[in-house]
């Protein structure tokens, strides 16, 4: 924070509230606590609680206004709020979900234990529960999810006049409301009327005459990503959801979409770690050990290919010594340039930028750099070896390894990403462990093996 | 792509126009493609930009139509819009940025060459020029950097009836205008007036009854990423922006934050791998090659000084020849473990979920988690290890080793970025390498020197 003046002006960061929290956490002043918090925004105590430990989140939670608590679950991220709701009485995380809508609901039930679920689904009325069920029999991950079921929509053959005292009527209007939908009788969707039309233009002009009638809609089976891609590439505040028959079923908005853009340029990072996208900072440990325990045996076992591989030449390491001093460097330098090519490879495919068409001119480029990465690092760690070891054969040999990896990490960086992508398995999960495992493989058996060749 | 019945619904993805662009282009059809191309927004034809290899990126911005190459433009990533304004005769290249608006203007001369930028400027109006030049004053990365500076304001004790006919005789609102400003005498920001609150509140009502007076605004000089969480936080569409005073001075749409939602959450990924964020895919071979030259560079002095570490204890491996065959195991495994922790500390400081008062709680976790993980794999690293080689000491001082490695991966996992963090050092661009110095060297050590001092 800097020290200006206070304008009323200085943001209050997630950092900044989360350290007020806990500071009054620490002081054991709840009735402070429950004052600070009860004029914050939903979004906001939501950031708050995911910076928590779980025990200080549910006391957080019991402090809250019971008014904004389905304002809260609203903006929590899926495995915060599951984790949450399971850690208090079942009545009151039935309570804590009545006031929300639908769609929200139907995330919740989605994400929670069966159990829970189905406490959550009695307490519903049973247009309510039609409703929730209609949205969780749409494909997860689809535009049929994320979309809301509240909108305004008019008929094309009346004038914007009659429009402007609907609307009036009405009252008001849903949240993030850039346009009203334009449908025929049978309910199809042709059209936005922009807002801004209904307050500039000629109030006698019809519907039909100054809708845009080539605006955006998305089908209700449409990915949730490609949702996004068109949001980023329309500049859209939100987009009509049309079934197959293009009969008008809902409406996308631009704050979910903003969730779906972090959660998806984020994933990569959390997955080629082996971590869960969206996972919990502050999870339990047993919660958090488990799935890191697994990640860390499925490492161990290319950790184990490349000993027995080295175990294959123990008895050139027996008579050269050396080669055990400097083996680690060619693997290492392999696994960091292919994770390179790797992560490169990843995100495009996730931009959608890599196809067919431009996979050679990727992969001569690849090739192209591992070209001259390995020319110039083979002569480094050759001279560096010659001179620490004196013998120029362990320098050749280190060098020409060093060649051999890099070309085969940059291969392998485009081309693992790429296979699994083609036969459907998520390359950010995989696609590190089966690298490191051909880099480690070529980059230990090209040393020892052209060190046995050439040496011995 | 599925194949139903065409209705009209299938969105296009960005891999769709990329092939097509490029199967046109193989058959050498520029007519046909330009054809494809004409009717696309500039959002679409950006996205096939940068998912092209330069030369049949310059190929494709040939056959555009010029009236559309500003708004193409404005959709481009830095890097690639460099790239491509610096590849095309400069004439070109100022007469395609003729008609963007000052902010993206200022945006482009801040990305280009010197020489470009200052050929842009001096193709400017007075007015224009002035406005970029105010433009670029602000701190990159700031609000004011990323404002618009159209808006329309009006005056909180007038009634809605006169904001109603002003807004009629203005004709149009700028893009994504949900509010209009209210401002007083002297330009300080009041409030919003909710495009809503025109459309259904009573027309006699003063706008000062009816506007948001509560409604966010943030000051000129606050970081991008605040702003964007404020949006995140808050489900804005737009917010205003003002300088110390409150005067208001611009306003910053929800479009322009999804580009920094984005790019925020991609950054971790691309630093951790060395690579720059908003790396261009398919830039020229000798530029991309160029920084990670020095990305391998870097890492190649942790791969000798592991190398150097292992030479300490070169008399031990000519004893035990066993020992360098299950060496690298132990210091794989602390940096798999290592980087779980760096990149949810990573994660976890970037949303500012970390703060000093949670950090103790942190640690503790990362610990535990440190200590089942090294317990578990201790033992079966150990029992595979005795019966590979049958010596029991061996087993011993490999568990033992990972025990100590994994808790040395946990405690630096956290402390790196915490204190990389805190000395002003982005905790994603070099906290890999440390990490892996590390857990490397600790590796080693503390397996080799058990060896010694147990198995000798």
């Amino acid at each position: 924070m800097t020290h200006t003046p206070d304008t009323g002006l200085e943001l209050l960061s997630a950092e900044d509230r989360i350290s007020r929290v806990l500071s009054l956490r620490e002081a054991g002043d709840d009735q402070s606590l429950a004052e600070l918090i009860a004029g914050w925004h939903g979004g906001e105590v939501a950031e708050v609680l995911e910076g928590l430990p779980s025990p200080d989140r549910n006391l957080l939670w019991s402090l809250l206004p019971e008014a904004i608590h389905s304002d809260v679950l609203s903006y929590l991220h899926d495995r915060v709020r599951a984790g949450l709701l399971e850690s208090i009485p079942t009545e009151d995380a039935v309570a804590a979900t009545l006031e929300m809508e639908p769609p929200d609901l139907a995330e919740v039930i989605a994400s929670v234990s069966d159990e829970l679920g189905e406490a959550i689904m009695e307490s519903l009325g049973s247009d309510e529960r039609s409703q929730v069920e209609e949205s969780l029999a749409y494909p997860e991950a689809s535009a049929g999810r994320l979309m809301e079921t509240e909108w305004v929509a008019v008929r094309g053959d009346v004038s914007l006049e009659v429009v402007s005292r609907y609307v009036r009527r009405r009252g008001s209007l849903p949240p993030h409301t850039d346009g009203l939908m334009v449908v025929d009788r049978e309910g199809h969707y042709e059209g936005k009327l922009a807002v801004d039309a209904l307050l500039t233009r000629n109030p006698e002009q019809l519907v039909m005459d100054v809708m845009q009638a080539e605006a955006d809609c998305v089908a209700v089976d449409t990915e949730q990503s490609q949702v996004a891609a068109l949001f980023q590439r329309r500049d859209l505040v939100s987009v009509a959801v049309v079934d197959r028959e293009r009969r008008l079923v809902g409406r996308i908005v631009v704050d979910d979409v903003m969730g779906i853009i972090r959660a998806e340029a984020e994933q990569p990072l959390m997955q080629m770690a082996g971590l869960e996208q969206g996972e919990d900072l502050f999870a339990p440990v047993l919660i958090s050990a488990r799935r890191r325990l697994l990640w860390l045996g499925t490492n161990l076992l290319t950790a184990f290919l490349a000993s027995w591989v080295i175990g294959r030449f123990q008895a050139t390491l027996d008579q050269i010594v050396a080669l055990a001093v400097l083996m680690p460097i060619v693997a290492s330098m392999g696994g960091i340039a292919g994770s390179q090519t790797l992560t490169l490879a990843i995100r495009g495919l996730a931009l959608g930028q890599i196809t067919d068409a431009n996979t050679r001119w990727l992969a001569w480029k690849e090739i192209a750099i591992a070209a001259i990465n390995g020319l110039v690092w083979a002569l480094v760690v050759g001279v560096v070896a010659w001179s620490w070891f004196g013998i120029p054969g362990i320098a050749l040999v280190l060098g020409l390894a060093m060649i051999v990896n890099l070309f085969a990490a940059a291969a392998s960086g485009l081309a693992i990403p790429l296979v699994l992508e083609r036969v459907g398995l998520d390359p950010a999960l995989s696609g590190s462990v089966i690298l490191t495992t051909v880099t480690d493989v070529v980059g230990f058996v090209s040393f020892l093996g052209l060190a046995t060749w050439l040496l011995l």
